[in-house]
């Protein structure tokens, strides 16, 4: 049921970057780093996190929905509209 | 300089819970949480992001291009330039 | 292989209503409307762009998609290949 | 009052240029086209806007804006304040 799982030590790598990439922002808050620096390091890290969702439901899609959707029936159906339903949500934030 | 500075700690308290929302990722993906699920915080950390940019960039507003602008001269200019190219990157990140 | 066929007047419809607002929007600078009012409609055609993107995503995965991976095969994962990298270009834009 | 009227005849035809990626997109669908080709069409005229959208800030920014801010008084923060709402609108759209 999960897709990332022969790709898990991945995607805990790419999570902690990004963690790290947060971290990065305290320590230029807490230096009085020049508030454009800390804006382009936030668009860094927003563009970082939506790689990583975009790199999930890649996972996804291959693993769950291709595997849903040979079995058919409405578990199939469930899975292509919790995808529409995420993929709007990675649109519009 | 720092547009940010009297607002500091409420700064890096939003840091902080944005660093608590990718750590809580990291244990999403330890327990083998469903990819959507995951997908759903992604979403919620990637909107805390955009919207700290957005917090910033009204500090910054408020007081370093306010301030630039109104001595006027080349560093205004400067300012408002920054301004634009920093607005670039979060509508496209 | 074209998706939206049962819901092309609907699709047509949705194209032509953006399309007012993108007139709508060179009258209001051909009348030197504000540019905060002009910006406004602007972010709205955008939403109403994405809405759109979002619906016709909604067709390909429930009729192309679904139908592609129930037959399987290669083509079957040229159908998700090509969705992965249509999201991506969504999200980005 | 608009910032635009010195760039009227480039806003007006990057307008129009907007209005015929919504037309072409209406071809295509009376075509029956692909729907991925109509995805990559839709993405296209989106950052066209975002595009159009960051041009109309800019010349609010150095026009409007920069003379409010000189003039100074409540009149500044109200431009100031409008700037920041449209700018979250659009990070948001």
């Amino acid at each position: 049921m999960t897709s990332y799982l022969g790709d898990k030590d991945e995607v805990l790598r790419r999570l902690r970057r990004i963690e790290g990439q947060i971290r990065g922002l305290q320590r230029m808050v807490e230096n009085d780093s020049y508030c454009i620096a800390v804006l382009t390091q936030v668009a860094a890290a927003t563009r970082a996190l939506q790689a990583f969702a975009l790199h999930l439901m890649d996972a996804h899609l291959a693993h769950c929905v291709a595997s849903a959707v040979e079995h058919g029936g409405p578990q199939a159906e469930d899975k292509l509209r919790e995808v529409r339903e995420a993929m709007a949500r990675l649109v519009r934030s």
